[in-house]
């Protein structure tokens, strides 16, 4: 079977498409998992089918982990899917809804080919996170082996504790992000933010991701450390949050609203594969 | 400018294939860096050029590794080379004589598809692997921190180290490995080999590579362990030598003679890329 498709990538966080409105396809875990693989397959971060949708949504979409396994939503995914049935001609809409794992979602394409997506309402209580603690406060003291640290702590579906620090270059991501990850007042684990001020309306940021190590931009991390300094009172929406790999836009019009999201989808080149089993 | 590519692997040592015999192309090192990307570009370790000979042979061949730099010669390139230019129609004869950076080398396909390179002559002198010893010997006694290990000491143009291990799967590799890659005896570094022989035509290999860490084949580890295999009474030519990805066949007739090392090259998936700068 020759499967054509195409990679894509939002920030470095990279994508397999694939129209399978046009195509007949079924794929097993194995073939997933060897599409995914970096040396035997295509590569890529995650797997992402676009398929007619059941309801009234315009399109259905599903996406699976490199293992294989079938994922709910993904910020930088259902931009790269936006861009793509766009730049194929699969619909001329500019709001597009999308059939999910975890509902319908309406991503947005901009005029300037940049897509904003509705990343939900964040959630500071303590117990939501979860985050062992008495009482929400907008920061909290991290006890770690030799010193403390000031964190925010923020769910965006997803637990997220950020710090703010004046020079992220040299910012301990790779040293004290494990240890923050695993600290048990985290109960499920955290990823662990670190963010540079540069002036109120940007940032700049690292994340380490639980499970994931530091990786090259985390759209749910920018939500997290763009919220928690419009709560702190460091910074005012929209927020620019800048990764190596370029720039998010975060808006948030605070306490029980969603966050937006606005970023790049990049097309980077068109494949075709003959799958072998 | 549109760029079509093959992308191949030779036992997970992978490859982007470009034909710049029938498309004109010159590529900088800043483009050579974003095709190998495996988030931003395409992902390879190594690019691979297919340019017309300037002499009498049947092609040009270029490689850059994936910092955009040139490198002279690749076993597993030359064997997805052969492939190519038999798979796109470029050439029907068996034995293809290619120009690359270190003179004239001839690989061989064969009838299975599999191909044959001549890896060159090994070198067992200590001064030429470099490797600091008193005189050359079968094995030598290396001292680590706490004990010592039984290596051979071997040049296939990179310096190896090679021990026999019991247990391949529960091989130190990737704590003592490192060690041995930086001992104070070999001055260029060294790549630390760990073989298991399951018959006298047959072992199990796992490599740590220097400067690269364990990798998932590597074809001049494959032939210095066979070869110092051969030397120590414990192998015979030809030998079967098993990576996690795959098997190569190394045959070497002793002192002097050149090692040829058979194996696979895949194509994986055909692409086309707009390049943007």
């Amino acid at each position: 079977m020759k499967l054509k498709f195409t990679k894509m990538h939002g920030l470095g966080n990279d994508f397999i498409v694939i129209d399978a409105v046009n195509q007949q396809i079924s794929l097993s875990p194995e073939q997933l998992r060897r599409l995914a693989d970096r040396h035997l397959g295509v590569g890529c971060d995650q797997i992402l089918l676009i398929e007619k949708a059941e309801g009234d949504a315009d399109f259905r979409y599903r996406i699976f982990n490199a293992d294989g396994g079938e994922v709910e939503q993904c910020g930088n995914g259902a931009r790269c899917f936006v861009r793509y049935v766009h730049d194929h001609g699969m619909t001329d809409k500019q709001q597009v809804r999308i059939e999910t794992l975890s509902g319908v979602v309406i991503p947005e394409l901009e005029a300037d080919g940049e897509v904003t997506v509705n990343m939900g309402v964040p959630k500071f209580d303590p117990v939501e996170i979860p985050f062992i603690a008495e009482q929400r406060a907008p920061t909290y003291s991290l006890s770690l082996d030799d010193r403390q640290v000031e964190i925010s702590s923020v769910s965006m579906g997803n637990p997220h504790a950020v710090q703010v620090v004046s020079d992220l270059d040299n910012a301990p991501v790779l040293t004290e992000g494990p240890v923050i990850e695993k600290h048990s007042r985290f109960p499920q684990r955290v990823n662990a933010g670190y963010m540079q001020v540069v002036d109120p309306h940007h940032i700049r940021l690292r994340v380490y991701e639980r499970g994931a190590g530091e990786t090259l931009a985390c759209g749910t991390g920018a939500c997290a450390a763009a919220v928690a300094g419009i709560q702190r009172g460091l910074l005012e929406s929209p927020v620019r949050v800048s990764f190596s790999t370029g720039d998010l836009f975060i808006r948030w019009e605070g306490e029980n609203q969603p966050v937006w999201m606005t970023g790049p989808a990049v097309a980077v080149f068109d494949g075709e594969i003959e799958l072998q089993f």
